[in-house]
Formats: structure tokens, sequence, C-alpha cells
């Protein structure tokens, strides 16, 4: 197992604690230096607030560790392409590579619905690698399953 | 003085507060059945946490206030054009009017670069009206200014 899927697995355990608040499954990794500076899942309904997705805790908690608001020679993984909101977080961080599990068609903000991360226009470029983790999707379709 | 000046004349107040935190000032304040449910200002060098530009920090408190992270019927008063990050929160509360101080032509989300809040692909519109505030303007360029 290469070193991205493992941090991508520590991240589908994150989406998998979101399960126990009955959250989306989602969860988010930060990594610097090979080290893991912060891990954070889903907790909108839970915290009763909408900011409150995977990515964007993990960028509160690693700019906590590193005391500092740049985050740029971080990399996130995270196990579903991120919404505009956490895109825009993102870029805010600075964060330097993102690795994505899989693809949100509804309103992913990372090329699938619109492209925030790689955007000649704002002032930040996000090196992007999909990873493409059946696990990360199947997790998303049997929590809306058994919503429905 | 008509209702949405006074409501943006507050979101001034705001932004001015941030500048005693020698932060960028941009204020925001979010209004329910024509009461300020909540008022916040730029803290993000502040905090060390680069999501804590005002409308994010307005929508954790209008969530908080009113015990649901659905602002559907909530209007946000904002000095300056949100960014990505700002305006994917705005859709992710489902705020329903958006009043804007003036634009921001580097990574203004609501139709300057980008437009996250009238997008047909995502799943919440906002309806947006422009103020054109001068002192929305004037404090960020006297702040820039005196920044350089």
């Amino acid at each position: 197992m290469n070193q991205n899927s493992v941090f991508m697995e520590i991240a589908i355990q994150e989406a998998r604690k979101a399960l126990i608040f009955n959250e989306v499954p989602v969860g988010a990794v930060i990594v610097k230096d090979n080290k893991i500076i912060a891990t954070a899942h889903n907790l909108k309904e839970f915290n009763n607030d909408p900011t409150c997705h995977a990515e964007i805790l993990a960028i509160k908690k690693a700019c906590k560790a590193l005391n500092n608001w740049r985050l740029n020679d971080c990399s996130m993984y995270v196990t579903l392409e991120p919404c505009p909101m956490c895109a825009g977080a993102i870029i805010q961080s600075r964060i330097k590579n993102l690795y994505i599990g899989t693809f949100d068609d509804r309103s992913g903000a990372c090329g699938s619905v619109l492209n925030i991360v790689q955007n000649d226009s704002l002032n930040h470029w996000v090196n992007v690698q999909w990873l493409y983790n059946k696990d990360c999707s199947l997790l998303l379709e049997n929590f809306f399953k058994h919503k429905r």
C-alpha cells in the first residue's frame, strides 16, 4: 500500500466515524512532512452548523496545530470532492496538494460542477490528484440508500 | 435612510471593528424578520484561522441563535463581495437574500470572478442586491494604502 493510500484509508476511517453521528460520511486528513496534523469528519447536523464539513474542521485543527493560518506545505486527503465552500477554504489556507477519494457530480467544486482549486483567476492553485477509492463512494451510496 | 441602508451601516460598523485588530475591514450582519440575529467581522489574523471571514462567523452565530443550520428566511448584509469559501457557506446555509456593499474584482464569487450564489448547477440560488456603498470600498482602500 503506498503512502497516499494509507492516508486515504485514515480519511475513510474518519468518514466511518461520521456515520455514528448519522452524518453524511465524509472524512478528511491533513498531512505535513508525512505526518498527520489533523483529522476530521462531517459534523454539520451534530453541531447544527452548515460550515462543519470535514474539510473545514480539518483546516481549523491544522492551523491550530501549526499556529499558522497558512498551510502552504500541507496535503489534504478527503473522501469526497469538496463543495464550493470547502474548495474555497482550501485555497484560503493555501493547501498545496489535494487527494480526492471520489467525485461529487451534484456540488463538487474541484472539476465536477465548477473548479475553484484550479482557477487561474483566483490567487492560489492546488495540485489535485484523484485516487478513485471505491470505499469512499460505497460509504456514501449505502448512507443515502438507508436514508430513503 | 431605508432599511437596507440601516443594516449595511451596521455591517460597516462591524468592518470598522476589524480595523482595531488590524484585520482587513469586512463586516457582516444577518437579519431575520427585520431583526439582527448575528453580526461579525473578519478575524482571520487574530484567530490564525483562514475560515474566520466575517460571513462565516456571522453564519455560525446565526445558526446558534436559531438553533438551526438552515437560514432559509434570512438576509445577509456584507460590506465586500464574498469570496468562494464564503459564497459557498452562504449557499450551504440557504440564506435567501444577500446585500453586498462593494465588489471584489480579485476574488469575488458573486459575479466578479465567478458566481457561486447564482449558479443553476448548484442546489441553492440566492437573491443578490448590490448596494454600492462608498464607505465599504473606502475602508478597504485606506486599509491597504496604510499597509503598503
